[in-house]
């Protein structure tokens, strides 16, 4: 296994007509590369989640979009502008309830509306200064939230995580993995408990890797092991990302967040949402109004597996999120700094 | 697929040499039969889990030593006592929580003990009648604790269950699965939802088959989903089998059923355990006494899957069992009926 703490999941080309991206699905057996241009390609890397994380699904938006605008014929300003709206609603359309890929793709939009007589050929410009944009405003915040998130962390006790919200869901450090990269750099001792996130084992796949790379002392748990972790006392704190923060702060994250958060309060033991501030929707007045995404079967009954470990045809539920009331949330971690709800930030939110 | 509601997962042959027990380990996809007959044999097959369950744990140590009876050299009589008495400590030893197992060597022990001087060929037919015993009371334990169960059950109103504690754990009907198949002998209509269970996969593997055999409306989830299922007001109830259950009411079962208990408190949902009276340890004051198993690090990142899902080398906490905490258990559904704590059973508590 490759030394890559420094990975970058998602890179233009040095021509700038594509991208290289990490293939998450291959992980951790193999460290592969995909190339994507076409809409098409995109959208199937983030729908398989080759591509993920939310703040990843910004930044990929932003990189699709701009290797879109570069594709379309350019002979027609008003068709050019029509057909990069309707890619934007295409890329927007891969996965329903992370913020910040609709976030993304609306930003890019809005290039074209606050230039309405630029030509094409001008506009691609101006979209990849904005993809760039949104790659380098996501770095800034990652690292802010890195060193908010640092203060919540003490010498030698141990945090608990789930899915992955590392370098390889955002742009560098991450959001809920954030703090623990820090720390490591800063030479503070935080053992991690990492879920291995059923049905996808982002986890087990992603996070254990990340973590075991940079050299921070990483235990992989079952999800089903986590009130154990939690009674023997060997966590102090949850950190959790997050795919979409309502205006009351009830939050959206990797299913399994939600039950991380109860067994949190039940032990007494503070519980953490991070994430930047593009990733909170004020338009979205609480959980209930978040559309949680529902996957295939087949994710629970056969992937990965040498042949099913559950009978043919039997029913699954399998929602790819859930939502945890803000109730149970001792605190957002963000690039403004550590918040409550009412949010006040002026931004997307 | 066959039906088979009615499959025996372990019984003794026709001559009552050996065992025909069902591999547990290679269902939902291959329905194969096992033969045991030596006590390495029998450890094996419980230490790989081919036999689990803790009620079924107790039928085949009963067979297992009834078996090794009858394999042992009868010349002395002082020494077959010894080998037989050290070979119940081998069979003993497979798994560590589940007091069946200790209680069903325990009692084939005590039929020597109870006849001090009948010789080996005689006490060969009365531990067969001892082993027979184990699973004729099983059986009535277990159609009470249905018929006991069925009084929770209410048309229309799911329920969620965990790991496998159906006819395959058992001798019939299984203990927390028991009053589901039982409603549906009597055409209650009863959704259940059964946890997947890892990193073992009991529930996807066994309860999913054998609830879909029963023509029960099933559905699976991962574990970490549970939460989601009881904010969507699916269910009206937990059940849970146990694998022992502490004097003061602290009750050891799969990891991930005290998860679920204190889930089920936050959302107001009552949780019950259901097992035999067999499996409450008297001896046994609370759950900090109770030993729980560590298992292999491979079963959670390398066991099914086509290539291992979690880096090489990486650290790994397996308990396979956790206590769930007493003020967390709604009741105690068994044969002597729904019971709390202190338990004033006269038999092995």
């Amino acid at each position: 296994m490759n030394k890559t703490p420094d990975i970058i999941n998602i890179r233009l080309s040095d021509n700038r007509t594509h991208c290289i991206a990490v293939d998450q699905t291959a992980l951790p057996n193999k460290l592969s590369f995909l190339k994507l241009q076409t809409p098409q390609e995109f959208f199937d890397a983030i729908r398989t989640l080759q591509l993920r994380g939310a703040p990843c699904l910004g930044i990929s938006a932003g990189y699709a979009l701009y290797c879109a605008a570069q594709l379309q014929d350019e002979a027609d300003d008003a068709l050019w502008r029509a057909r990069f709206r309707s890619t934007a609603d295409f890329i927007r359309s891969a996965r329903p309830t992370a913020v910040n890929l609709e976030w993304a793709c609306q930003r890019m939009v809005s290039v074209l509306e606050r230039n309405p007589d630029t030509p094409p050929r001008k506009l691609i410009d101006l979209l990849g200064q904005e993809a760039d944009a949104i790659r380098a405003e996501d770095e800034a915040s990652c690292r802010a939230i890195s060193e908010f998130g640092l203060t919540l962390l003490t010498e030698g006790k141990g945090v608990l995580t789930v899915c992955n919200a590392g370098p390889l869901a955002t742009s560098r450090y991450g959001t809920a993995l954030g703090p623990l990269l820090l720390a490591k750099e800063r030479g503070l001792h935080v053992p991690v408990f990492a879920c291995e996130t059923r049905p996808l084992l982002q986890g087990a796949r992603l996070t254990a890797w990340e973590l075991q790379n940079a050299g921070i002392d990483v235990t992989l748990i079952c999800d089903n092991m986590a009130a154990s972790v939690m009674a023997n006392g060997w966590v102090s704190a949850v950190f959790a990302g997050c795919d979409r923060v309502a205006a009351n702060g009830d939050a959206a994250n990797k299913v399994g967040t939600s039950m991380l958060a109860i067994l949190a309060k039940h032990f007494g033991i503070p519980f953490y949402i991070l994430g930047p501030s593009s990733t909170f929707d004020a338009q979205c007045p609480s959980g209930k109004d978040i559309c949680i995404e529902q996957r295939d079967p087949e994710e629970i009954r056969s992937k990965w597996y040498k042949e099913p470990m559950a009978p043919a045809g039997i029913k699954c539920y399998n929602p790819a999120f859930d939502v945890t009331d803000h109730s149970l949330i001792s605190g957002f971690v963000t690039d403004r700094g550590i918040v409550h709800p009412p949010f006040t930030f002026e931004g997307s939110c």
